[in-house]
C-alpha cells in the first residue's frame, strides 16, 4: 500500500521504478560512509556499533534489510588511554536491500583489494 | 577515457549504465547531508561553506557539477554568542550533475512544502 | 597506573590537571554533538543509538561513565514511508565523567528553556 | 560586554573562569574532529576546506581566532575516477583562541610522532 506522501513524491522523479530503487540504495550508502565514519570505535564497542548502524539504515525510507559488520582486524585490546580508533570506510562490509514499489534492489560495501578502495555497488535488482 | 581502475569497478556491477549513473548520484547526496548537517553555520560563512560543500562534492568519482545553496530564511545577524546555528536539511539545496559512460543524470535536493520533507530526486537522464 | 603514552602526552599540556580534566570532557561533548546530530532516528532504533552512543563515548581516553537520553517528544509511531527523523542537539540529554589524574569532572548537555538553547557545562568538579 | 543569555548560561557552571574557557576549547576541538573527519578532500579543494573549517569554528561561542592546516603530504594529483581521499583526524593541524571573560586560552590539535596520535592539547592559558 502506498502512502499519500509517497504518492506526492515520486512526481519528483523523472526515471523508471528500477532506477528510483537504485537511486535510493545509493542515498542510504553514502548516508552510512558519511554519518559513521569518525565514530570512536574499540572492542568494546564493536558490536553495538554496528547493530546501530544496521537499526540506523532500517528507519529510512524503502530500506527492507541492512546487515552491516566492522572488520575486526584493525580492533585490539585496548592497552592504554589511547587504544581507541575511529571508524573508517574501509573497515566496513554492508549489504543492503531496498524496495520500491515492485522492484528489490540489493546493494552492498565493501572493501575490495584490486581497487584498494571500499567500493558501493549494485549486486542485485528483482526482478 | 576509462581509467584501469574504473575497468575493475565496473565488473562489480550488475546493473546497466542508466541505473549505474543515479545509483552515483544517489551516494552523493547521502554524502552531502550526512557529511555536513551539523555544522555550524551563521550570516559569516554560510558563503564559504556552501563553496566548500560544492568543492568537496565535485573531487568525488563521476560528479560533473555540483551547486550548493543554503536558504538564508534561518540565518540572521550574530546578536550574542550563542547567537548560531547547525546546519539542517531543511536548510540544503542542491543539484548535481553526474557521468557516468555516455549517460548523465541530474540530481537535487530541496525542501518540499507538500511533503514537509528535504526530498532527494531525480531530474533527468541523459539521453 | 599511567602509561608510558599518557605521561609522553602530559608534556604538552600547559595547564594544571584540573583544567585538563575539563579540557578533556569538552573535547568528547563537542564529539557526541557532532559525530551523531543528522543520524536517522525514530522509535524503533533510538534506544540502541542512546546505547551506541554512550558505548562510543566510553571507549575514549579518560571516560568513566556516560548516560545519553534522546528526548521521545519528538519521536512518533512510524506512519509512512518518509516518517523518521535525523537527530538533532535539541534532542539530546548527556551526562558524563572524565577523569584525569586524581581529579574527576562531571559535565553534561542538554536543552535549557531559558537560552532556547542546548548547553554543554562542566556540573562539578572533584575535589 | 556580556550578553544576557551568557549570563544565564553561566549560572549552569560550576567552576572557574579559567576552567570553563579550557572546556569550551575542548568542545571546538571536538567539534572540528568529529564534523569533518569523513569530508571528500584532494588537492582541488583542500584550500577552501581548510577556509570552510576555519570560518565554522569562527562563528562559534568564544572563539577569537582559528587556524586550520590539512597535510598535504597525502594529496595527490588526481589520476583516476577514484583517486580522491576522506579527511582523517591524522591530517589535521589546528590552532585556535579562546576566551571567555577575562581568560584567553590558545588550544591546538596535531599529529605526534612520539604518541602515534592526533593530540588535543591545551598550549596556553592566559593570564
Amino acid at each position: 500500500m502506498t502512502s499519500r506522501r509517497e504518492e506526492l513524491a515520486t512526481n519528483y522523479f523523472n526515471c523508471s521504478e528500477r532506477e528510483r530503487a537504485v537511486f535510493e540504495a545509493g542515498i542510504k550508502l553514502g548516508t552510512i560512509y558519511h554519518q559513521f565514519v569518525g565514530t570512536p570505535v574499540a572492542a568494546a564497542n564493536v558490536e553495538i556499533l554496528e547493530r546501530a548502524i544496521e537499526d540506523g539504515v532500517r528507519v529510512q525510507p524503502f530500506v527492507k534489510d541492512a546487515k552491516v559488520r566492522i572488520s575486526r582486524e584493525a580492533l585490539r585490546r585496548k592497552k592504554d588511554e589511547f587504544d581507541y580508533q575511529t571508524l573508517t570506510g574501509n573497515m566496513l562490509i554492508v549489504e543492503l536491500t531496498v524496495a520500491v514499489g515492485g522492484t528489490t534492489v540489493v546493494a552492498g560495501m565493501d572493501f575490495k583489494d584490486d581497487l584498494h578502495y571500499p567500493l558501493m555497488y549494485v549486486k542485485e535488482i528483482i526482478p
